[in-house]
């Protein structure tokens, strides 16, 4: 049982998310309802300085803009210098040439803790041949976790592919986490909110990130399933997943041992 | 009975919305529910190339600044190009001099396949006097169907004046559409995930622009009426609303046909 | 009783929200329920036009950018030279240099009629020494209720300080207004959305602002009160406190009399 979620609790961690318009909200509420303290700010005049105080910073770049890319850079490079974690959602990576580009500048410039993406921003950043369709997983030939593994080893990073089932890796272990609900790819900045949930729990658990966001993942899909007995239709469980979000405690969700070793 | 919706939620259409910041994410819920693919991005760098890559596009000018003009242009255009429709919703049309100079730059430079407005905004693109009222429709005196139709032959499009019935021209024929409930004008957004509502029948049924924009208005209509028996106060409606988009078969909306022809 | 709450309804005042993306939402659909009227504009291409055709203007520096700002004080003077109320919401005041800045700026530029913080926020505006944590009110050791009211004289306006018990200042009397629920403080735009109904309270009443800025106060407590009786869980309570907002009359909320002077 991971201890992560009290002291989360307890710590009410500042997590800064350079965010995008259609998820603010709804990631705003999540960390609130989980126990986290959410912030937003973007602005290229305090976005560096926000990251410092902050206990992580989440990049996402849903609706980027030229100026929030600017501003993610100096954040990053803000949380970096401050011994922060720092969590990259590359929404929709390859969507456009733009996000590809700023995938690309973000991952040069700042270390990161995680990236936490579906398999068609995996296939993207590891350019691999895929079908992507906006902001969604898409389709493709691609053994996820053999190149989320070469991600991880590459940016030096934990790499979080979700979906119906999650797999997590360092570059040398795995570990997959299924559960949730399909209702969950029915509403919007369910991975969005997931990343910055990450983010809360690598503020109170930085010294071992693989471990801290297996307990991130496994407790989002709790809540989901959870969330999907009070209602499976998706306007009602975004209530009751916040909801969920709030009542979940330690108990209700097991972090799972990494399975295997991935081939390096 | 109309087929678009099963169609819709084969094909699951990418619906780019160029939106603002008080309704993307209601857009992006109501979209998925309905089960259409949303996908937002405004930045110059992306507009273009994301409306190429979606089924269609939606200028909404609910929050606008001069760059996000710039994409719209430039969205609309790259639709264009690749034959996709374009919904221009004109938020507030009549409120200030820049909503005004936006609507004529966008119907200028790009081939609008709808309207989607209320009275006021349609009364502003007319250049009928009008007293508005912020992005509310504020009151005047016009004959709204016969206006609606002007416009429509001006832009050759489709355009829908929605509010307690609803109207829709295509310059020759006209479609008047009722029910709904009065608390949807109590709620912020209910237009303009209207309006995303209306690209996704669009996506799966360009061919007719105005027989997919019919049944898109039917089946909102339809919608509405359905949340309210759950809730008709603002806050548990909008769950409501949101859970019947995904709910609601063809089975539960009529299409009507065009009762008349209106003076040219 | 007050009899504000009808006149609101009964006007419908077109509230000018200048806003962030977190909170937007949240703010419209609250402004709705209640029987306002909101409006979104935040481009200086149109920000000073809206502010001086809407019956008051709120500032709120939440995801604040360089240009926004600029757009705010164009507002808030053309607010001024309209003779509209202005709302400032200083959102993380203390939180970022750039924050501090854009206070000042705003405060030496336009004539506010109200400023709605929390303790934090307050001890950044009078450059008290506090621990700020992002855009929570922090923790600090400060006669607040003084120091509000130094605030309120020094710029001419009216200070509500609000948390647990809220503190209501003009310079020379206080008013202080308990109740609400502590899930308040777990949903994100609680403070946003209470900026923008005292900013609806004022426009109907801005011959008086201290006295419809009470009554703005009381009637949100109430409405806490009474949504957490169908939930204290925060998605659901979301819900219930917008449909709170619709349903509450003039005879559910009292607004207290000022208790006593403050030392001058």
């Amino acid at each position: 049982m991971s201890k992560l979620l009290s002291e989360l609790r307890e710590r009410r961690p500042l997590v800064h998310c350079m965010t995008n318009i259609v998820v603010a909200n709804f990631q705003a509420n999540g960390l609130l309802a989980l126990g986290a303290s959410p912030v937003m700010a973007d602005a290229p005049e305090e976005a560096g300085e926000m990251a410092a105080a902050a206990s992580c910073t989440v990049l996402n770049i849903g609706t980027l803009h030229r100026e929030s890319l600017e501003a993610m850079e100096m954040a990053g490079k803000a949380a970096n210098g401050a011994g922060n974690p720092v969590v990259l959602d590359p929404v929709g990576a390859g969507a456009t040439q733009f996000r590809r580009d700023a995938v690309s500048r973000l991952l040069g410039a700042v270390d990161v803790t995680l990236i936490r993406c579906n398999a068609g921003e995996l296939a993207a950043i590891a350019g691999v041949d895929w079908q992507a369709s906006g902001v969604d997983a898409g389709d493709g030939d691609m053994d996820t976790e053999t190149v989320a593994a070469e991600v991880a080893r590459q940016y030096g990073c934990v790499v979080a592919v979700t979906g119906e089932t999650d797999a997590l890796t360092d570059g040398q272990r795995i570990v997959r986490i299924s559960g949730g609900h399909p209702v969950m790819s029915r509403i919007t900045g369910a991975g969005c909110l997931l990343s910055a949930v990450c983010g809360a729990f690598l503020s109170v658990g930085k010294d071992d990130p693989f471990r801290s966001v297996a307990a991130a993942l496994a407790l989002y899909k709790a809540a989901g399933e959870r969330a999907a007995e009070t209602s499976s239709l998706p306007g009602s469980f975004l209530s009751a997943f916040i909801d969920r979000l709030a009542l979940l405690g330690e108990e209700d969700f097991a972090v799972p041992e990494p399975a295997e070793e991935v081939r390096a």
